[in-house]
């Protein structure tokens, strides 16, 4: 006998776990298509050489990696973005730009599996390509806040910055050639605090004190606050920044201006936060970038992060395209929406079940079921004749709401008789089409 | 700079081959679920001993297979047959029997690359565990059934036969020894043709000529004739083979009638044949098998085959699960729509595009992209100012077949201009309210 053990760091979805996660996959990919964005997909295998790029960073040692049988050197994806840029740099002649896809699939990281973390997860990418303009930055948070709305999870506020308008700040004070330590370093501050942030800055790098205490000050990270700046201070912010920035970076400060403005009209500020603070920690991008928290959960982490890069396809091709994109994380939405009890918890997709009375009367339990199914209800009959309570007690396992009880009687009539177990109610000899409008009114 | 280039027997799905296949994994989705199987997901790495379980198949040339990160044996799924009932196994005691599910997800296998076989594919698994009712049966042949007509390809035929009552026959006749090659054999004729059937059972496995003359004309295989035995003669010709097998084997005849009768009564007679021909090569079936085909389309194979099984665990768990399961080759459905120009060829999921005229205005662009959403049109932006004939160049190549271009005045009455960029046909001045009505009832 073989145990039938898993790999550390991987796990079964029982039907439990992977019917909400499928709603929640499906209601992104509805999102993510009602704004335009076509759906694609890549193997989950490529090249090592294709996927570690330049090399380098910790994603080396996570990957796996090994010799298929025709001796390449091959691995299993650890991300969606690097075989994105792998994708658009070889069909880039097929492509029409702006290209708008979304890609929906699981990536493989042999990391520590501490901390709930997985070595097999799913990652929820979309992407904007060949678009420098705002538009295509509004689009992108824009589509996030409807999909945070759909999920309708809480109070969320999407942090927006912008790394190219803190570049013009550091320029201006003089900090340009430290800006990525700057910038790393404040991305952490809402974690380790203001005070550590400076002696960081100060101690292992050597930045004058009183030029971090300006900063800081100018960002607004005197008081550090998780929330970031709201409503019409967002605008008085980006207005002073602007005012301090030179010249090259006013289009920046303009720009962010603009997208805030769309927010503003479509009547959505309440859901932004113009955020200093969020630089993300990858070098990997240039321009707007965001963090998505819900309120009373901040621990879970940001549920969508993202923003703007200059060159995607630079170490694959001579052509440069440029981009926004972002992902939903969704091992952390679904770990929210457990904790908040939004769930669910169904066992099945079953609502109602046909119970057995007499094998001879498959024909006609399989035809209340047909009409079920038409009328959009899923629904599944017992197999084989047992006695009624454990029927019941099947249902009640199960948690399906509804039994479908038909005898010789109700056949004689084209009916049944419909129990709803949660409350015990009973529709008696209810004619074949009606079931359909009980079980969804009810 | 690095070759972009994709691994022999891989393939990207760009959005004209990702929509069309995400279009056919929700159909199925939709109706599995309405017959109550809920999905479940399994990790892509298991440990090699458990996917190779006995080993000494095909499988362990074709399977993937390395040492992880903590020098464990691991391998790719080659099937989602083997994880299944590892997953089952493991999980014995928390489901409820029968389980039914589903499962869709890639899978690897090595295999040589010939003839449009690829080393990355996906199956689509349903099956129904701890049951052996002939109402779970003949549920999946209804289920299959309903797929194919939801696909709507064409005339199809779903060949059903028994492995058991087979074996019936074959002890019968004093051929029970010889069943294996016997069935093996059988189910080649349609390729190699009766002679060659006859040639390898007697040449090659001994066996008396008269007897597989005699076997032969009981099962019709005189004239092989692909559709099977069809109509009332189903009934006529098991009701006859019921009359040949011995008593152990009566029961499995009137299994097969009343799992036809039921198919009768339900009016779908038209869509299936008994055909005695159809063995499915894996010992792993011990009851009913069943293949289905597109009539005109028979080289594409068989587009759902499966079958019942006595013991899915055996090899993991004392516990013993019977089953009947089946998989829909997506592939090969995909393959057939496409070759019936049944797919739509779409590059882009949007059904609307609305133009660009002035960056001001992208709030307005927007405002009717969000009414347009829920209305249920996907829709999506130009986000660059450009030449209008630039923008219907756009839409064109990328085959959005409606245009809403809004100016000043448009936006001074909330309306827009509506255009079908496949007729010319234009509304002028439509609310923004109307256009999601037009555009669905166009």
């Amino acid at each position: 006998m073989i145990d039938p053990k898993i790999l550390k760091g991987f796990r079964d979805s029982t039907p439990e776990i992977m019917i909400p996660k499928k709603k929640i996959i499906r209601t992104l990919e509805s999102i993510f298509e009602s704004y335009g964005f076509s759906p694609i997909d890549t193997p989950a295998l490529e090249y090592t050489e294709i996927l570690l790029g330049k090399g380098g960073g910790e994603t080396d040692k996570q990957i796996y990696r090994f010799k298929d049988h025709g001796e390449r050197d091959v691995a299993l994806r650890f991300d969606l973005t690097v075989p994105l840029a792998r994708f658009v740099s070889l069909h880039f002649n097929e492509l029409t730009f702006p290209f708008k896809r979304y890609h929906i699939a699981p990536v493989w990281r042999g990391e520590n599996t501490q901390k709930g973390r997985y070595r097999e997860f799913y990652q929820c990418d979309f992407d904007i390509l060949g678009s420098q303009s705002i538009g295509a930055d509004y689009e992108i948070l824009d589509l996030i806040r409807c999909g945070m709305e759909t999920f309708d999870c809480g109070k969320f506020v999407i942090n927006v910055n912008n790394r190219k308008l803190l570049g013009g700040i550091l320029e201006s004070m003089g900090l340009l050639d430290k800006s990525s330590a700057i910038l790393q370093t404040i991305d952490k501050i809402f974690k380790i605090g203001r005070d550590e942030v400076k002696r960081i800055l100060v101690s292992d790098n050597g930045i004058d004190a009183g030029k971090i205490e300006k900063l800081l000050s100018i960002l607004k990270l005197d008081t550090p606050d998780k929330s970031g700046i709201t409503g019409e201070e967002i605008f008085t912010s980006l207005n002073e920044l602007s005012g301090m920035v030179s010249n090259e970076y006013k289009q920046t400060a303009a720009d962010m201006i603009s997208i805030f403005t769309f927010i503003k009209q479509a009547g959505n500020l309440d859901s932004f936060a113009f955020n200093p603070a969020i630089t993300r920690g990858l070098d990997y991008y240039t321009g707007i970038v965001f963090e998505t928290f819900v309120e009373d959960s901040k621990g879970f982490g940001s549920v969508c992060s993202g923003g703007r890069y200059d060159n995607l396809t630079g170490l694959y091709s001579k052509n440069v395209v440029t981009g926004i994109g972002a992902s939903f994380g969704l091992d952390r939405l679904l770990a929210l929406l457990e904790d908040k009890k939004l769930l669910g918890g169904d066992k099945t997709v079953s609502k109602a079940v046909i119970f057995h009375l007499d094998s001879n009367d498959i024909p006609y339990y399989s035809k209340v079921a047909g009409v079920l199914r038409n009328g959009d209800i899923n629904c599944e009959m017992i197999f084989e004749k047992q006695k009624i309570q454990n029927q019941f007690k099947y249902a009640e396992r199960k948690g399906i709401r509804w039994a479908i009880i038909a005898g010789s009687d109700e056949i004689a009539n084209q009916t049944v008789n419909l129990k709803d177990i949660t409350t015990g109610t009973e529709y008696k000899n209810l004619p074949i089409n009606e079931i359909a409008v009980k079980v969804k009114n009810a």
